[in-house]
């Protein structure tokens, strides 16, 4: 593994293709890598992140693009590999900035479209469909996409060509020889292009710690079919992810198979199925899909309800079910709740306290092994590196262990420890024929989305936030007579986030802090101090008041107004 | 499973023993049960729960005592089966209120008055030291401990009889035949007890949906042996918990053994060995520990650091080494970090943010198979039901699906569904040689302790915490002059937690609220409406602003002050 200082490039010969991820790198979701190479930029994937807990109030995550927009007329495009979040869910927001055409496969434009409908920016995007096996030419790079398995449909890898040479990155990619959808992986195509000559493969680390082969999605379509023998008697509710189309095809499969009626419930999920109908990537048998509101007038055992919420999301139709608060759906003792999904790291509480309240309410609930990832384990990762064969390894796609588990396999396979590169986003990596090194570091960032102010919450809002989240805050206001500088009106005070005011006590103790104040303010004035001195001292009055008597320290702010 | 209506009792015969859970039925954490017989009451446990990701700002929860305060002359004291915080970490709080002696064993005592010295409370508590096989009589009760094994040493089973029959509790505990300290699990006491009759066994479930059974802590100790001959040629960083003594000692002796010196870091660790070492809980060789000053003296491959933080928690030393603020211990290519723990619940995504950060550093971390369960998996909850053979069976410790787990462990074990008592806290059973049910239910809940008010911080401040913490707060001042009813200062505006004020975008919009806010203040005083209307206006008209301007939700809050 190579990590070598920036260089000017000066005895670099012939340029190279500079690589540069400006996402996705350090953390899981935000994936987002340029290509560029002389006067073009082509961009994979436009992902974003969700935010940890301690960015409150955050909506979403996305990476900061100062460097396409420095560069924006060198831009060619955005090629999506797939049309999950991590993937395209900075899509709406970038291209306020980068205006340029999208292109990505059938399910995945479909997906995109959706999404720019709602931000109201279909009219004013260009998306472009292309076939697997079809090339693009974007500037001064032509980019082929490659057929692959993933959890989602339609999974693209690319073949990004140059005149220097071949690049490709797998996206998100299992190697799933009985695909629900489609065909398999074109592991034909992969070796083609590793004979004619690649220069750096791109490959999903995810999984890249696991040993083995992840299963074909059609082995979870057997579970739920037994499951269904199982469970004949009652009511079914299976729980997944929304994008997951195959998922729920083999869910509804095994529903008309048992003479149940299907209800889809959850708006995300609704909107996927419903494109993915359009767009012939499902096949849902006729009379089969009924509305909620016809629950009522069916047996329970001839129903079955896929849903989201799968992660525990509190606002989910089935965290709504566990809550009673779900309109149309009350969990009872005889029904079956399948969680056909494995919690994301950091999901795990959530996800759990939903399987107790399930099973508080006397529903039988199953969460082991329904499901099956969508990413390579070590033998699928062994698999395409020996197709491809590379001359350098990049693996993207993973935390920095799953990153350093895949370059572990690409020596282990003979690539040389130098023609390795664990990059961090903002890294150029620049190679040719002759050589790859890193040449450069561009600027990156994560812009945090509150609302539709994109990027107005930095980091100074967040630690007020964080600070108003754990100790409160208590307001003083107060009036000063301009000229003779005495108190006319207040101290007043309020606070939230501190005390339950209503009590007796915290009553005392709020007088008490206005009697600190008071005395602070009263002496602050025949000092003669102006009013940030005042300000100042009413803020170390109350945080040493509220520190010695209660081991709290809020936030105080005090508004002193001149009459 | 039976879950009857509660029952005056009139039917009921011969008083029975009441069994309270107080707390530790609906959350891992936060144990207690009392047990009521005539006049007396018996706690066990007094047990504390780690606040939840939305308790902002919230230290701890403990369980709310007020049956016990209100039977205040019946209680005898506290009996405590071992010393983690979720058994023993709300005694300081609660002894307050109820200062009633403690009984416990050796090592549980002296980690318990390590807790009382830190908060002043030793003078004022009688703590009692009991051994195993003694029976301390406590009003109308009887109460044996029986030695069992757990992550903790000197953990205790209890036998607590009256008139009526016996009752035992198992506390946490697994069968462990190798202990690294001390004797096995005492089966044969349960046996003969078992043999007398056992009306009702309280047995842990936290494992009760694992199959099999849980592996010796020597397993752990000849894993640590293995990686300190693989990894001999640098420096090894364990992380483990502070409490575990047994993981600790195992460490010591591979250490001893590899010739290397060993640094405890991290003050709960220190805490807990130095009192296992004064009450010879634990053996370290002479010249075997030094102080982590030494560490710059001794070659790297000579030395071992063990270390809090194998959870993540932020403020732990392992996580200030990952973080690079630690001031001694500096992570690099060579180090091997150790976790000899499992990620528990909801602190999967800290782990793993630990890991990473290691890993980026060049560190070797190994995060898989070196620690045991202390609880016990199916096979040994059988065992234990097999010795004891209870009358009833009440499933206790773990989260409502273990319980489920247990109970169906129990009837599998043939015992009548009807004698089975999945309880909640709160629930009263009262049980003798003819029945069992559940004849009342008793005020319970979870009170937030935040710095040193207990109880302060209900419901309402953690909502406005919640509120503040997403959409921070902006508060508005203004002054009228009394009377005549004008404007004579004001509104200025303040915001926290809502927009970076230093961009000029922001203070745009915040001018733009300002002027709203007058118009509202100079129309509301046309109508010569009173201060609070006032109040409520400026707040109807900064929601409207922010929400129609920016999709943000902030708190507002206004002082009008008369002069």
């Amino acid at each position: 593994m190579s990590r070598k200082k920036k260089n000017n490039g000066a005895d670099f010969g012939e340029p190279g293709i500079r690589i540069i991820p400006l996402g996705g790198l350090e953390q899981i979701g935000m994936n987002m890598t340029a290509f560029e190479y002389k006067d073009s930029i082509i961009v994979v994937d436009c992902g974003l992140a969700f935010p940890d807990d301690e960015m409150y109030g955050i909506d979403l995550v996305i990476p900061d693009t100062t460097y396409l927009e420095e560069n924006l007329e060198k831009v060619k495009g955005f090629v999506i590999t797939h049309g999950h979040e991590d993937h395209i869910g900075a899509l709406p927001y970038v291209l306020r900035n980068i205006n340029v055409p999208v292109f990505g496969t059938k399910l995945t434009i479909g997906i995109i479209e959706n999404k720019l409908r709602e931000h109201k920016m279909l009219s004013t995007t260009s998306r472009y469909v292309v076939k697997f096996g079809e090339s693009i030419p974007l500037g001064d790079f032509r980019v082929e996409f490659i057929r692959t398995n993933h959890s989602i449909v339609d999974a693209a890898a690319l073949a990004i060509t140059t005149e220097v040479g071949t690049v490709i990155h797998t996206g998100d990619f299992k190697v799933d020889y009985t695909p629900v959808f489609g065909d398999a992986i074109d592991l034909q195509r992969f070796a083609q292009l590793g004979m004619q000559g690649v220069l750096a493969l791109l490959c999903d680390s995810t999984n890249s710690d696991h040993p083995g082969y992840t299963q074909s999605e059609k082995t979870v379509g057997k579970t739920i079919d037994r499951l269904f023998h199982e469970h004949e008697n009652g009511r079914i509710i299976i729980a997944t992810f929304a994008s997951n189309v195959d998922r729920v095809q083999q869910i509804i499969n095994s529903a008309h198979k048992h003479g149940r009626k299907v209800v889809i419930d959850g708006r995300s999920m609704v909107n996927v199925i419903e494109t993915a109908q359009e767009l012939k990537r499902i096949s849902i048998p006729a009379n089969t899909l009924v509305d909620v509101e016809m629950l009522k007038n069916i047996p329970d055992k001839k129903t079955v309800i896929i849903t989201t919420g799968s992660q525990g999301e509190s606002m989910a139709a089935l965290s709504r079910m566990a809550d009673d608060t779900h309109r149309k759906v009350t969990i009872k003792p005889g029904d079956t709740i399948i969680f056909s999904s494995h919690p994301i790291p950091g999901n795990e509480k959530a996800v759990t306290s939903v399987i107790n309240k399930l099973s508080e309410k006397g529903a039988d609930v199953i969460f082991q092994d329904v499901h099956v990832s969508g990413h390579p384990c070590q033998e699928e990762v062994k698999l395409i590196y020996s197709l491809v064969r590379p001359k350098y390894s990049v693996p993207v796609h993973g935390e920095f262990r799953h990153l350093r588990a895949q370059a572990d396999l690409a020596a282990d396979l003979g690539i040389p420890k130098e023609h390795i590169f664990l990059l961090r986003s903002g890294d150029v990596l620049e190679i040719n024929q002759e050589h790859a090194r890193q040449t450069d570091h561009v600027h990156v960032g994560s812009i945090m989305v509150d609302g539709t102010g994109v990027g107005d919450v930095g980091n100074a809002v967040l630690r007020d936030r964080q600070h108003l989240a754990e100790d409160g805050v208590i307001f003083v206001s107060l009036a000063v007579e301009d000229g003779v500088r005495e108190l006319v009106a207040g101290p007043e005070i309020i606070s939230r986030g501190v005390v339950y005011q209503k009590l007796s006590e915290s009553e005392e103790l709020m007088e008490e802090a206005r009697d600190a104040v008071y005395d602070t303010v009263m002496q602050c004035l025949l000092k003669d101090m102006d009013n940030a001195h005042i300000v100042s001292a009413v803020k170390d009055t109350l945080t040493d008041f509220f520190w010695k008597r209660t081991k709290w320290r809020p936030m105080v702010l005090t508004t002193v107004l001149d009459v």
